[in-house]
């Protein structure tokens, strides 16, 4: 029996991906900034059985659209008010089996930074960390680094091969049972135990060994969500859990069926990864509830906001004239998610929309419905082998979380798919469990 | 009436300094990778209206001694076993008023990242966060980042003054109340309260804004230990904190007029900054019983393991033939810190003796007594202007500050010489809170 696994994603901010949900009378924005907000929706997802969560960030305010940070900022897309690094430790601590993820650059972080980081976070949480890989999508964050823009596609893969690798070998200088602490004979560390990593790349070198033990899951969860020809090779290669930008059935079966094929090429099993698209769930009580539900969410929605923000994920500014796809491709330069672009042409040919039309509303992933149809739908695309699971996203918060914990997830258990109990000690546990008999 | 301010020096691993207290009977070494160890401690201090507490790290396992990670490591010197930044989150959960804080390299992490992760840290602590700031002083921990050797002492705090140039810099990005979250306009942020930060340095550049907003110290209070000149020149024009390595009243003197009269003639006031020699105190209910506690702790010394430390500190191998300071000073290239050079010097001509003997001898850092007679040596050094109060480190953990904090502070209290009660909401206004009359 097949189990779905379910991740929530969030942000350090208002929302997640939806663009008007912070302005929905239930989302709650007083405590932003609060440690409680953080361990509040921990506890929520942990009483849900959720895998575990995971934060969105970038290093930099978006600012492709019109040349500026002003009309993303003000009109409250997606934003990383706080380091997710600086939550997630809390959120750990209020959870006893709860996955903890967030993303970190491999182009704006240096392997033994994140090693150290992961494995510390790794250990005190007992287990639970996983690690969104990416490579930075927009030019605004090199300029933080010092750079006038991004490395290229292909490179800033070739260079996160060298990071992960790097890290890989970091994570293994320290064996299991290395520090002894025996005051007698005055021996803190079995010095045995611990090796140099001696990693040296063509971009990164580092030599370990880390100063931190081996930690419960040796390596953090790798996470990734490329959908490029060279991303989806780097999630083949590495990926135990993928998050995906498609938003149809027949775009995630394609999206599926191309990973397990490079991962087979590259010697591992279907089971070695987790493939799960990015859901954002309505409820009501009737059908027609929920659809008016959804509708009032999206006229929340600034469509000026919408613009701003499909300019950052597609690396090109719509304010300034864009004629249609092949015209964004050739803008964008280094910049922009292929996801992203991908997606608007899939939804131009599907609903015969224009480029203009497509952009405002290629960014929409709701499901809606009843308790029963939301898990329908989840069931659907579940067992037709779109996906592993879903990434749920943030919306109002906490409202919408709290809500799919309480009618969305005992559906989907009545219906013997979802677990009814953590039976792993670690996140990796976890994803990999399945039910017995 | 000045009072005196007391930080708490911790590693996150059994001791800090002191090389043999982690042998100690009651030394607890079963939850060194327990966040509830933090905690506990965390609450200790702020029971005894510590100021706050700082983590000293280092990027990398000590290998200089015989060029070599071993000895050092079996013996039980300082180590991380935690990053830091993963462990101050929940110590300021756990309390209110205690300032936090830790060592980050400006050698070994970018400006922005250094940025987004303090500012963080502060909104999350409601403005408790110090930052230690570092050049770092090893060439192994170059080589982590791929280096083989570390830059000139000299270009290090260069650089670091670029660093630090630069963080304030993002720091300054957003006004107080630039969050105005208006649910009817669509208004998450107001963007005139957000600009770039536009630095332009030569070793580092960075655009900002930050996607923090302004925590509530603005930025966080920093704090440095730099002995050279140019270490020296660093904290008189940066330093809140000061965390010194002299250890005679007449050293302690000397450096403590040096410094003020650095700042000064950077137009800055002695107020603007505590400084503070490092202590470890050794409490017994008798003078006798403090004298034989002190002496068996030093018998817990591994002497080898000295010359370890004390290789990574001057920045020399001492298991090869080294002749005396001169000898060592030309040796160690760009690594070593100048204090433990100066205090090796020090040792020898106050006390009369050879290289050797003043290698075993310099690193001891102790004040022993009853606590009546400890805060007597600590009143006449805070009198004597030989300092604005102490760094206390972690010896036997947890109960020498716990000891500390239930004897030395009380008696502190009862002379009117240090707070009973917390009079700032952030670390900056307690450091600078003076009691009234």
């Amino acid at each position: 029996m097949r189990e779905m696994h379910l991740l929530a994603y969030l942000k350090t901010g208002p929302t997640a991906n939806h663009m008007g949900a912070w302005r929905h009378p239930d989302s709650d924005l007083r405590d932003m900034l609060d440690p409680a907000r953080y361990e509040h929706i921990a506890r929520v997802l942990e009483a849900g059985f959720f895998d575990g969560l995971f934060f969105a960030d970038g290093l930099g305010l978006h600012d492709i659209y019109k040349g500026g940070f002003h009309t993303r900022l003000e009109l409250g897309g997606q934003i990383s008010f706080l380091d997710p690094m600086m939550v997630l430790p809390l959120m750990a601590r209020v959870t006893r089996n709860l996955g903890i993820g967030t993303t970190l650059s491999t182009t704006f972080h240096q392997p033994y930074n994140l090693a150290r980081t992961l494995a510390s976070l790794d250990i005190l949480s007992g287990g639970r960390v996983a690690w969104n890989i990416v490579t930075s999508t927009r030019n605004e964050e090199a300029r933080n680094f010092g750079m006038p823009e991004l490395p290229s596609r292909d490179l800033r893969y070739d260079m996160a091969d060298e990071v992960v690798e790097a890290c890989c070998a970091l994570w293994e200088c320290w064996d299991e049972g290395a520090i002894v602490a025996d005051k007698d004979r005055g021996i803190l560390v079995d010095s045995s135990k611990v090796r140099y990593a001696d990693y040296k790349g063509k971009w990164f070198s580092t030599r370990g060994p880390l100063t931190i033990p081996r930690s419960p899951q040796g390596r953090p969860v790798l996470m990734q969500a490329g959908s490029s020809p060279r991303g989806r090779a780097f999630a083949a290669r590495w990926a135990e859990m993928i998050f995906c930008p498609q938003h149809t059935k027949s775009d995630m079966q394609s999206f599926y069926a191309d990973i397990h094929a490079r991962m087979a090429a590259l010697g591992r099993q279907a089971e070695d990864c987790v493939i799960m698209p990015q859901i954002e769930v309505v409820i009501g009580e009737t059908e027609s509830i929920a659809e008016e539900k959804a509708s009032f969410l999206e006229s929340l929605v600034d469509p000026e906001l919408v613009l701003a923000a499909q300019s950052s994920a597609l690396g090109v500014d719509l304010a300034a004239k864009v004629d249609d796809v092949s015209d964004a491709a050739e803008k964008r330069g280094t910049q922009g998610m292929q996801g992203s672009m991908d997606r608007l042409k899939s939804v131009m040919e599907k609903e015969g929309l224009t480029f203009k039309q497509a952009v405002q509303k290629s960014h929409r992933d709701m499901i809606y419905g009843t308790p029963q149809s939301v898990a329908d739908q989840m069931q659907d695309l579940f067992e037709s082998r779109a996906c592993d699971g879903f990434v749920v996203s943030q919306m109002v918060f906490p409202a919408s979380l709290e809500q799919f914990c309480r009618t969305v997830v005992p559906e989907l258990q009545r219906r013997g798919i979802f677990r009814k109990e953590y039976r792993g000690r670690t996140l990796r546990e976890n994803i990999r469990a399945t039910p017995k008999g």
